[in-house]
């Protein structure tokens, strides 16, 4: 781990402010190297800001978050805010010389997404990370590793759904959210976009998709009377993939039950690993010759999980694939492999879920990466 | 359960051969009613026919299935022989005036099963029932309640794959079975069906089938040689189903450490049901407000286990749904509505699977059953 | 298989009856062999021995059970009666030397146990089996055999229950069963005798049992009244088994939730293995080195499997147990090892269960077999 | 949450130091109130102390304990050394009038258990706490107040197991934890006293115990040769209650296969609540009149789950229980009800585990604790 200390920014105190604030506060404990700096917290409101940054240990605290950017102590800037604020901000953190950090989806808009890889791109001295978290945990690294070391021979298909429940509900009311213009996608952008970052770390690059999507609740009451839903709630696609390998994908946001169950195996030539978030301390892989297939618990010979526990079966947490994703980027302004996805990697993923948004049945080539 | 007893030919004692005599042996120790007289066994090997009669109880054998097929005696035929014969065979029955128990896949081709069906319905005395076993495990018939009695709300999204790994051995043999003359469809014929059946009495009739095949394994040895495999090792579609849910659906003979796993998930607007036919003694039950999903397990309270065993938690077993398949049709013969499928169901399965096999990324329409 | 028919007698129609009529019509057609003879049927009411006794093949009904056991045609006698009528029925049965199938628990009290070991024992040339089902599944069988051939070590521990709920619920009408004098032990003797079936199987012989027991409901209503629940309705003990392992045991009839919960796992210096009754078709298995435990599937690598089904996966079925315990008595009738539990075996079955309901948390030693 | 900051001196640096680090660090912005002064680390290794105390954000460093606990600034000493230091440590730093917080197992020896809670009663402005981490849980707080608000009725039965492996290879190295002087219990002061503090919280007061125990591996290599095991690899134990209800329990550290199988049930006369902490994310309850167990998945509506995340279904992990109890820890100090366990509440696990292992098959009193 890098020794030089860097200054973080951080912008937003809800669910992903505060696991941000987390992982700042034990990326060195857990992985050593120099402990970062906790400059300033940004929050539009003010005395919240103020109270978050005395407990989480930030020196200083704005409502302005340009102010924020503009620090000069800040060589980092977490940004955890509603998705119609990502563009601009990411964009002026990068011009400001930042490095940043970002949650998803990237942006609302496959344009804005564009934008900002370019942006990205043109200033190569800074790292981008975008917050797909589920590609931290050790069980998904030791999975991606599996894969990638041939344990499985060669992958044939893969089998892929994210479903939650959230907006099940149809008495749940009416958001911006779930506009096309204040919300962007629905369920593809909010949870089928973690399964694509999954895909693509296990099977490669996707060639064409062919999907079709539902709004299961049409409209939704809100004081003004009921209001339509215009992004989907749910999305099915078949994909074939640039290795010739075969997929099908499957989101939902009102999946009664379901919490978090992004759910995935490939099947290979020489075996089969099965994989579910809502267990995610559990692998379950298959090889040929085997009796069954076997569980495999979380545990120190899991990528990163010995820098949390030594004992195995004792559960990694869903915030601790944060301080992960911390340390990642850590190491990538040290130098190292950006593992990503960073903005480019970002921007690939947001063309292929919003190639699903508009096929309606119809296939969807998805040109390759330039950087490929 | 009818009091008339009613003789029976079966032909075939392979896996399924032997399946049906089991059942015709215990069927009216379960369900009551006249016990079915064993009158004719017939097997291509004249000793083993003869074996097979004395120690499954059938009064006579013969290596002639259209003796067996015009026997007097006979009311009921078993066809459990390799899919080329099942045309062939069960136009004769029918011909003959016999009931038909005929194993699936309907038949090699569409046009076969087309004809079939259409041999049937100009038989309107006769009943004829396809051998879909799955549809009548009580945990099935359960979740088909549940479904149809509204208590999962209404139905929005079907997920369901039929996975096993039979044929992911590369150094299995080539055989006829993987030719499209002898063989027919591939994984689609074989397990497709299945899934196929069991989304139809789940979900209602389809109306759109996108679809994509894969063949893993290209060619296989053979004493001449490597010899090419013509049909599908496994196949992805999306669904449109006539009601506006949709669909995905999978199926593979190449997955690696799947046995049986006949597994499927509908989504209401209620409530979800997720089952797999490799714990077939358990249905999982999520319904609005529930803390999380319910482990049903078999029990007297699903329909046709106490039949079987009062004492709920003790194992159905698999072949023990043919007993209900046997009890299904001897009710249908006696009057009662005939549960299915009949060949003109059967012949809706096989040209869904046809449509899937055809699709190659292209929407495929599926029009509507003339009796429905 | 023995190739020469015997004829069978069959006592009982109940549950266990009904159990023992599908075996003896099915295991020569999964066997192979000579088909039993069915005989004669035995029922209290007349109309229903000879409805019984049409529908499964018996060729006579009778209401007396001394006719069934006189009929020269008869070889075997298939005893499935209340406990109560257990010695009396055995024993009359023996010394017609006839052999003899009969349900569990073998008597109501230890010195009819004892009593009915004796005069099978003075019949070497007479079969004697009880009707632990539950040894012959393939799962089990599989478990066995590995720890038998010391593929997880020596054996250490071994921790078993067996719960159901079936007297929970405390407005259950009180019965005779719940009486020592007509019921005999409570959860111990209807269900803790599986347990130590599988476990004298898997352990061997037991040296000291030291155990509590409870009467959750102490009294039940009757139409006489409440009335009070005479035997236990949970017992707990801790084991020291002859070759030094140790072990914990329970089993409870008033479980919520628990169906058939036969559970318990091995320890062994080199592997673990854990079964549950409820999901009889799957075995656990973990062996040092191995990842974690692995998921075995009941199928054909399985003892006795392969003649139901050639296919694994498909679920093995509680009453398919039934007919392999038919061929294990039709094998040792025929001059093969009886596998048992005999008669002998059974007693001491019995001696331990009775030890149990009398320790009262002192240590109570078990006795070896005199044939050990 | 208090608003008052309370300064932190951390002993130990290891597994648990660690652990303690990261829970100072976060249990403010988790919980909310004031943020805990990280005033001084101390570990035998001077660059080791320093090193750890930039990370983990510690103003001080010190090779020595005492330093630490005479530190002024510092309110609460983590203890967190090899358990040979525990009393010494505990009772000087209660001396110097610290609130303490000491992980498990509480002391080597019956007797410096009771001095300790000797002198903890003897200050009572003082709190102290217990590391047992696995009470924390929001699954655990759920299902304890499932029991507590009579949700499956009367408790009637317990049983648990604590199963680990970490000793299971005979040819792991002989150590001083292995004897009786410098390692105190085996299994149960590792594993067993952690099932005793759930226990105790599900089901009350312990009235007697009933145990054996075995030593699997009897010798052990070190460099002088081999070298003798003195505490158990294993204990079984029946117990009784002072309710009433009975247990039994199991503990192992040689158990292959288990990495943290804190499992138990509670059978209640309404209900049946199931744990295993390998999938602590999961919680499976069952209630009369249910059609079996549900899967209750963490999340926001089990105690302090959303503090950590509002989102059900995202895994709550093992390091996050010990933010749980920091925060306990400084809710006690500010007034509120010590939810413990506290010095006097460890006495009384103590004198169980002691009880156990002392018991060699012979029933065993437990006196009440003084202060109930």
């Amino acid at each position: 781990m890098p020794e030089k200390s860097l200054g973080v920014a951080l912008i937003g105190t809800g669910f992903m402010g505060r696991c941000h604030a987390m992982a700042w506060n034990n990326v060195a404990t857990v992985f050593g190297g120099a402990r970062p700096r906790l400059e300033i917290l940004c929050d539009a409101d003010e005395e919240g800001a103020r109270q978050f940054a005395r407990q989480s240990g930030f020196a200083r605290a704005t409502t302005d978050w340009r102010t924020a950017l503009g620090d000069p102590q800040v060589d980092i800037v977490s940004i955890t805010t509603p998705n119609g604020l990502h563009r601009e901000m990411a964009e002026a953190a990068l011009e400001a010389g930042k490095h940043v950090w970002l949650e998803k989806p990237m942006a609302l808009t496959l344009a804005d997404a564009r934008s900002m890889a370019a942006i990205a791109a043109a200033r190569p001295g800074l790292q981008t990370m975008l917050g797909y978290n589920y590609l931290r945990s050790p069980a998904f690294q030791a999975a991606r590793n599996l894969v990638a070391g041939g344990n499985i021979g060669t992958p044939l298909a893969f089998r892929g759904v994210y479903d939650e429940d959230y907006s099940a509900d149809p008495d749940l009311p009416w958001s911006w959210r779930m506009t096309h213009e204040a919300g962007g996608l629905g369920a593809l952008g909010d949870l089928g976009c973690h399964l694509v970052s999954q895909m693509l770390a296990l099977m490669g690059p996707v060639a064409e998709v062919t999907a079709m999507t539902q709004i299961a609740v049409t409209e939704r009451p809100s004081p003004e009377g009921m209001r339509p839903v215009e992004n989907e709630d749910s999305a099915l696609a078949l994909l074939r993939f640039a290795s010739g390998a075969q997929g099908s994908f499957a989101t939902s946001r009102v999946a009664r039950g379901r919490k978090c169950r992004l759910q995935w195996e490939v099947h290979g030539t020489e075996g089969t690993i099965v994989f579910d978030q809502e267990n995610m301390n559990e692998l379950w892989v298959h090889r040929k010759g085997d009796a069954g297939f076997s569980r495999h618990l979380t545990g120190p010979e899991q990528p990163d999980f010995a820098a949390f526990c030594p004992a195995p079966g004792h559960n990694f947490g869903f915030n601790e694939q944060k301080v992960v994703e911390a340390r990642d980027l850590l190491m990538a302004i040290a130098g190292e492999q950006n593992t990503g996805p960073d903005f480019a990697q970002g921007y690939e993923i947001e063309r292929i879920i919003h190639a699903m948004a508009a096929s309606n049945g119809k296939p969807m080539k998805i040109e390759p990466r330039n950087d490929e």
